[in-house]
């Protein structure tokens, strides 16, 4: 229990990051900064909890308000040299996307939805706070253009699903399906993978 | 009822198509296209239902994502082709912002809100989704802009509560305020109206 | 009482009419005007009450729909003119954050929030009705940029918990919280303040 929230803790720092590098990328002020940077780490868990009508996670536990400060003001600080941890970033953002996507699942299979609607709201809560940072900062949606991000939740969650109607016990389902989120979105970006393209080169031209 | 869910379904493919082809616009990937897809689809219900704290509809039914997947795989693989069934494609959409508008205000009414109220619901429901659409695309929305779309919904949703007072049976004032929308978008584009500007020659200059 | 609701009403206008403004110079056609103005002026309590799970305020006080409904249509024609009341808009816009703000931590209040969350919640409805206006308009939101606007909202909202635990009486704390809000932002724009920025010279010119 404690490692998961420790877990979640890292991922949220992480996203918050993120947020902060788009928004000092689009030159924002530390107002919308800070917005950014919260969006960026709680836009998709919020989405979710509309969704299912739930009550949003983080206006009944600070915990995460405090992190996304935190994280926001080290990372304005450190702007310079955020270069130097960009690996631990990146690892965390994926360990992250990897927790959020169980976290999306298992509040959908809790409030009795189809595994399909559970698949969907896993990738959602890991995806979608991106998805609103980049609409803030008025960019078109990176995880739509470039990455192997949505299609790691997509899988990863799928097969929670999988070993869900097996006899597997909990707590494994949770590591071997987090897993398997890491292990692609790793993958992807070490051989450099992509979705496959659909477009033509002539397509691609104009 | 039949005839109803067909046409629905028919409008959620000609939705979810104007969400591929905009994505495609965008050259974004696979997931990006499939996400503007659902939302062009399903955005509009999804923010009313939201709005009137309902549950959300496709989230219990899922008819409407299957329909979408196969929509989006079909509009994907004959994009080429997408030309020669515009007309189709272009009454469907027709068919399925009618259609969407009565869904909307006869949901506003059941949640017991003012006319005007489910007026308002009824456009939400029609045009929301080519909203959330567009913005995800990092586009102006269309309908903020040129076509006599949101207007014909509003006027359908108006002629619904005329009627709803007088004793005209239920089914015929859904027949009869559907047709007013269907019609004065087909008029509209037909005889290539928009809504009379309000821009003089010299602020349009500038 | 009455006067509340008076002062409500003109930040209504002065937020619908920051909208027709915005539509105006995006070239928007009337329906875009009409949504870009609705949205400013209801948009950040609506996201207040999504939040907090609470019914939407505008869907059931007509009052407010009537009020935008007309400030849109007073705007547009007197658009070339609208210079010559700006200060009298600014006023009200001002007061009306100052108000929305002190709403917003009441709701949160009433619904036993932690005082972190109220001020945000305050923050919220005064500034994402802005947000959304420029979201919608495809610009990055003004008050992510430049103003301080937001800050006037946290640091009103604050004094409001400093004030709630002591034993002045409600309507002073209204009153003086209030206040704080308005003479910040006024303060903020005759002195030409803006947040201290973080960026370097070298920064800036990239």
């Amino acid at each position: 229990m404690k490692l998961i929230l420790l877990i979640d803790i890292f991922g949220t720092v992480a996203f918050a990051i993120s947020g902060v590098l788009t928004a000092l990328n689009k030159r924002l002020d530390p107002f919308g900064i800070l917005i950014i940077a919260f969006v960026a780490a709680v836009g998709g868990g919020t989405l979710r909890d509309i969704l299912i009508d739930a009550p949003v996670s983080w206006m009944r536990n600070l915990t995460f308000i405090y992190v996304i400060f935190g994280s926001t003001i080290f990372a304005v600080i450190f702007r310079k040299r955020l270069g130097y941890i960009r690996r631990s970033l990146f690892l965390f953002d994926t360990i992250g996307i990897a927790l959020y996507t169980i976290v999306g699942v298992e509040k959908g299979i809790a409030a009795g939805f189809h595994p399909t609607i559970c698949i969907a709201l896993g990738t959602i809560t890991a995806c979608f706070g991106g998805v609103l940072r980049d609409i803030l900062c008025n960019e078109i949606p990176i995880i739509f253009r470039k990455e192997i991000y949505a299609t790691a939740c997509i899988l990863g969650a799928s097969t929670y699903f999988l070993l869900h109607f097996s006899r597997i016990p909990e707590d494994f389902i949770v590591i071997i399906s987090g897993s398997v989120v890491i292990i692609i979105r790793l993958m992807a970006v070490y051989f450099k993978l992509s979705l496959p393209s659909i477009y033509t080169n002539e397509e691609m031209e104009n």
